[in-house]
């Protein structure tokens, strides 16, 4: 498979290791010491060991090429460096160093240098002006940055333009508890771009949802291409709404801009867009967790009414559409909870209350609905209905997210009951509700809108 | 002071306590155990004792009349309750009771005429239709839900037209360590409205901004009006941009609606307004907890480039303003990190380093910048600049708010040591610059549009 020795290395060498703590060339080292794989310190002028690791003078002393090379060395050597890898038959590296296209002309003929190297040689490039990439379950943290193994291993790969904001990602999902498959930063993307990485992850069996962050690309039209083409569903965070000025381009020697193009695209290949680092998480571990949503319609059910109004109103701002209920599943309901606060859609049951698995149940059970979304602040006596909801996740096939409040200590321990039945869990309304909106954008792809009544009576509310 | 014996009692009563578990009247009376003060409760029909208090047939009989009566009794009975409150010298109610004005016609007269009781006898009403309301820092737990004691105290007074939304609120405040002066759910708003809680809570010492949730009132203006007029900085989180149908009008009475004519009073006010409780919170603690900003130009420092541009991206989409630093700031700078990544505005430093805390106070000091937003993924070698920041919060009078991303349990622990300096924290880049717009839209009050050029440059560029 591409990239399989770059993203799923069985030895690394660190091209530039150093033995000085600071230097990016031993922070390397360091946090390769827990790969389950041979690890080779280069260096011409090291001597003796680093973290256990005799240092070899080069890549070429190295008796079995190693599959990943991570090169700590400046700009102006990348080059040469890279042709040295390829020809000792190194698979892939990740070039850390900046300095390339992002900083001028200079830059951009050196990278136009370094992706000769790379394709006359057969190496494949993560960088340059990239802090990395890193695979939780195979311990392989191939960056120079610390404090990275509490990232936990899970099911969504992070593939971010910035290495700067794949990490803001990273720990954000470990601070909500979530698991990732892998998280790469792809800086100036000198030959692994978008599509690469995206086609890497759909075929990689620990990535259920891919993360997608992306300032910009020359060519935004095959970026959208891809994401139309793979299986695995991909979750857009595309910055630069707003006119950020030359700053992006110092960055990654992108371009922001096309903004609409790129809105229209993802709408129409069902790539849901999020505007912040804690919303593509939480659309990412709905698609990742849930069935595929058939259809775009949402039934929401809220044992409270304030939470359920702004859970309404932020869904619809995000084009959901909420059809009213079939006349049987509203008799249901109200045989359930006779005189109920309110039936239609949203159903309020106006308190939580022991009944409410099972109007959850009646909601999901319903043919106008394709997605449910449910608000219950936790209630002591109560508990979440982890039960009934368990039997509904079995009978139907659709995808169940739930959003709750109350005592951080109590949500710990109980909101992994519902985690562990298939049902994602948000910690304030909204957060449901931006959930509850990826998967509605999910689901052009099963029920484009020229074949679904539902959705053209979306556009008419707009 | 209005309403100071409804909010601030020495003594409560609850009315229809009961020694049965799960009844509201149990609840209430279990609420109450914390409250250090007298507690009565009343039942004409309890025996013996509840929680160590002896029942009292009725309020008539307390020697002293409570300050506060809980009111656990069904909507019928309210308006003759609440009149034998007021002849016994009651001076506020909380009134639990639905099925008032947002039933229908029969409510509505039930709800006339329990404010013509409430008037006559010069009760102050919370309610009806409400589940109360909490002071965490007199221990004052007005209402009959549970697990509330762990929703710390501090100065943000939270006034929510749901109840459930007060708790939604409540409990991410406690989730993100973040404290509260008040909770009050208004429900009907029968004789306390926005107004009147707006007010008490602008005189209130423990309160230092308030958070305003708004469905919707049948005087907008007056609600405008009283956001003006008050010291304390309010922001609002205004639910209703969409139809959500008959569903609100069904929750506590009152159609949301004119979903503009509020925004646009919001923003001639200074009243930040925000779209989820979380950034209700963060733009709250932002204000609550930083000097006034005295005009809406952000200078941004960040340490890596991405969550820069993420940030720079949102903070344009919100209005905010990047002015360009001076000459003088700029060499500055130069002058600190010679080549450094880019200079304008933001500053982006390209990774952590031990002079960051030196640019941030390079900016700080700039004369064309009101409020300073920092971004700095954590590094366990450098830690956070506190000694620097601590030197720059003295000298320079100036909301600076600092978003980062780290290992949680590091987090925890260094993160506080800003909020200590008088730096609130946020722990992802977008939060930061939910926070610095909160600030921003504030500064209208300090800085007319009329009056700042800058200003009306932010509008020639939407």
């Amino acid at each position: 498979m591409p990239l399989e020795r770059l993203f799923d290395p069985a030895s690394i060498a660190v091209i530039g290791a150093s033995a000085t703590p600071g230097k990016i060339g031993y922070e390397a080292m360091r946090n390769v010491q827990a790969f389950d794989g041979e690890v080779f310190p280069v260096n011409p002028s090291g001597d003796g060991e680093v973290f256990g690791h005799e240092f070899v003078p080069s890549v070429d002393d190295i008796e079995t090429a190693p599959d990943l090379a991570l090169l700590c060395v400046p700009a102006a050597a990348v080059p040469d460096i890279v042709e040295e890898c390829g020809e000792a038959g190194v698979g892939g590296a990740v070039i850390f160093a900046g300095g390339f296209a992002e900083t001028g002309d200079d830059g951009a003929e050196l990278q136009d240098r370094l992706i000769e190297a790379a394709e006359a040689s057969g190496v494949d490039l993560l960088g340059p002006n990239t802090s990395g990439f890193l695979v939780p379950g195979d311990d392989l943290y191939a960056t120079f940055t610390t404090d990275l193994e509490t990232i936990p291993s899970g099911n969504l790969a992070i593939v971010a333009q910035s290495g700067g904001l794949s990490y803001a990602l990273g720990f954000r999902a470990q601070n909500i508890d979530v698991g990732v498959s892998a998280m790469v930063g792809l800086g100036n993307r000198a030959t692994t771009g978008f599509t690469e990485a995206i086609e890497y992850f759909d075929a990689d069996e620990q990535t259920d949802t891919i993360l997608l962050h992306v300032e910009g690309t020359a060519d935004a039209r095959a970026l959208l291409a891809t994401c139309e083409s793979v299986e695995t569903p991909v979750v857009a965070y595309h910055v630069g709404e707003q006119d950020v000025g030359d700053f992006a381009e110092s960055h990654t020697g992108a371009l922001t801009g096309e903004y609409e193009l790129y809105q229209a695209g993802f709408e129409q290949y069902g790539v849901p867009t999020v505007r912040s680092c804690a919303e593509l998480i939480d659309a990412g571990t709905a698609l990742a967790n849930c069935p595929e949503p058939d259809g775009p319609n949402v039934g929401v059910v809220t044992a409270q009414a304030g939470p359920g109004i702004a859970i309404t109103d932020q869904l619809k701002a995000a084009g959901a559409n909420l059809p009213s209920l079939t006349a049987e599943t509203q008799d249901v309901v109200e045989d359930i909870l006779p005189g109920i606060t309110f039936a239609e859609n949203p159903v309020d049951t106006g308190r939580p209350m022991p009944e409410f698995g099972e109007v959850i149940g009646a909601v999901a059970r319903d043919e106008n609905i394709d997605i449910v979304l449910v608000y219950e602040l936790y209630e002591a006596a109560l508990g979440y209905p982890v039960e009934d909801l368990e039997s509904v996740v079995e009978a139907v096939d659709k995808p169940i997210v739930f959003a709750s409040g109350g005592p951080e200590s109590i949500l710990d321990e109980e909101l992994p009951k519902l985690e562990a039945i298939g049902v994602p869990t948000y910690r304030t309304p909204e957060r449901g509700a931006d959930a509850a909106a990826g998967l509605v954008q999910y689901a052009v792809r099963n029920a484009p809108p020229e074949a679904a009544g539902a959705q053209v009576e979306v556009r008419a509310d707009d």
